[in-house]
């Protein structure tokens, strides 16, 4: 990762082809984008990778609603490089963004009509969003929640808005669970939750009846659970929706590369993305399906819904896992939205992009959950 | 566009956050990563467009075939900042690269045993490409083809790789449109002869046992012969498959500027593309629908599968495509290969994704056209 090596190395391209600054030329566009393709050319020469210049994304509005053009918009989040170096390091971090969440719930459970019940369920804590008015279609069906935030961030109520969000716009009774995390409980104890909300929660609906969702490392989990339930011949849920899904926990999959620095929310897995990846799997095999579900087999699986954007560095993760459902002869369907970075369709419940992905899932899920 | 300022106010950052030389310190990837963060989160302190640093995006292989990986680790084509001067000049660069194409035919002909056929359609010339072999469900059916290569390239023969490709791994007679093009006729002369093969192809068989379907320049031809047909009252497709479309002519939608120099076929609007843009609409509205279909009416629009990569310079036309026909109601598959530039899935008749992508296309087809 010799970042300062290559843009150097790039500038001396750019630099040895520019006209002398004795000549006093104006530069133009065109003879701008001339250089630049010299040196692109020059630093592309050769099969392999990829050298990218230095270069400016304007921001996007096209079909993009002025909510979601604010959060392209946005700057880097402060803890993107994050390195805590003890547990309790960890959990100020965790506690402080934990604490940005939570002061959203109360206009978002007000504004999309749900009530918040905490309980247990299968030994696990857990989090029962209920809207207000359920549609006659949706009376018997329940849907199980896993949240993302890299298996660190996201504990006790701080889970909750994706679950609010499906609740509200979908009319569903939602368990969300609140599973163990990092830097106390590594894996397996998120998984080992999961699945023990999953066999109680398989006993209060009908399994047809019932789905799975989660963003980002909740969709990497929605993913590892279904193989889980294969594995251990527990009933599958009838439909799942792994949004942007942590599918390959290590940095392997192109738009960890080609989205690095253009997504806004992650911006890179070497920051503390790499280091909450390190720290949950504690040594285990970042290849273990159950912690890169990539690489578990999908035959099987049940319809699934995979949502995406154009600059989400978990593209790859999202249109690799859909290419291997594909495969596996799974239906499949991949929604990926212009300009956004990763799981932006969650972060706020008044862009018209969050209603219509939350829309799509809810109607999915119609579609293929039973009565 | 100034990228050699961009270079080096991004290698300032760099320069102004390093080590000093005389300390001697031997730089590590970490120290390299933090400097990168520090001069990107300053770059991006302020809402508004994405500073991006030079980097490298290495060659991705995770479930990418052999063939596939050959032509992402490709160098730049060497046309990509062609600037013809004249209409000679570009006739000289379009049939050098139709010669290239053509020479490919015979080995693609007897492979997937297809054969074809010079024929006047409309008054326009076609080319009739039939499997030897046609299943009894494809015996009622019939393809139209409008091929890719930005409204210049692609003359005569040249325009039947993606026929050929259909034609043999989907087993469907397909009809290849050698509409005219620019220099010499530009817009509207494509989509008349299109339209004109259009008007005279659903005589030869029932509409609603036919598809249309064609790459990049061919994908928005086919978006814009449905917005036409539908104005003109026609009958409409049963189903498209415009592939990577170029919904958006003009340089509008993010991946126009997050896959630059990411893309290893198109490269940038600013070469030969935009030119070529310009030369096609000779004055007419860039927002024409007819030109750019993104901005046409795409209710009553029929099922329609689209396929990108995510390096494609034209993800987010495809992206753009799908979401818009999803708001209108339509029946919309959304298929994104892994660091897939644009159009590569039609490039190598070996490569398993190619077959893969259009066996996608033809399955699509076989369950939304009649027999």
């Amino acid at each position: 990762m010799a970042l300062s090596r290559i843009a150097a190395l790039s500038l001396a391209f750019v630099v040895a082809l520019a006209p002398p600054l004795h000549a006093q030329q104006q530069p133009t566009a065109q003879s701008d984008f001339d250089q630049a393709v010299a040196a692109q050319a020059a630093a592309n020469s050769r099969p392999g990778p990829r050298a990218i210049p230095a270069h400016v994304i304007p921001l996007p509005s096209e079909e993009i609603s002025p909510q979601l053009q604010t959060l392209i918009a946005s700057p880097y989040p402060s803890h993107m490089n994050a390195d805590p170096k003890s547990a309790a390091e960890w959990k100020e971090l965790i506690d402080r963004r934990a604490a940005q969440a939570i002061a959203l719930l109360p206009a978002m459970k007000e504004q999309l009509a749900v009530a918040v019940q905490p309980a247990v369920i299968g030994g696990v804590k857990c989090f029962i969003v209920t809207p207000k008015a359920i549609p006659a279609a949706n009376r018997n069906r329940l849907l199980v929640h896993v949240h993302g935030g890299g298996y660190v961030f996201g504990p006790g109520e701080a889970a909750l808005p994706e679950a609010i969000l499906l609740a509200g716009f979908g009319g569903f009774k939602v368990i969300s669970v609140d599973y163990r995390m990092p830097p106390d409980f590594p894996y397996p104890a998120a998984m080992d939750d999961a699945m023990a909300v999953w066999k109680a929660a398989v006993k209060m609906a009908k399994p047809r009846n019932m789905a799975i969702f989660g963003t980002s490392t909740g969709g990497a989990m929605t993913l590892a659970m279904v193989l889980r339930a294969k594995a251990e011949k527990l009933p599958l849920p009838a439909a799942i929706a792994p949004g942007t899904p942590w599918s390959d926990i290590d940095k392997i999959g192109d738009s960890y590369a080609s989205n690095e620095w253009t997504d806004n929310v992650l911006v890179s897995w070497d920051g503390w993305l790499g280091r909450a990846a390190k720290l949950y799997a504690a040594g285990h095999d970042l290849k273990d399906p159950y912690i890169s579900p990539i690489y578990g087999d999908f035959h099987g699986f049940p319809p699934t819904i995979l949502t995406s954007g154009t600059r989400d560095l978990f593209l790859s993760n999202t249109a690799r896992t859909h290419r291997k459902l594909r495969r596996a002869g799974v239906v499949a369907e991949l929604n990926v939205y212009e300009g956004m970075s990763h799981a932006q369709y969650s972060f706020d419940m008044n862009a018209p992009e969050t209603k219509e992905a939350f829309t799509d899932i809810a109607r999915f899920f119609d579609k293929h959950l039973g009565k």
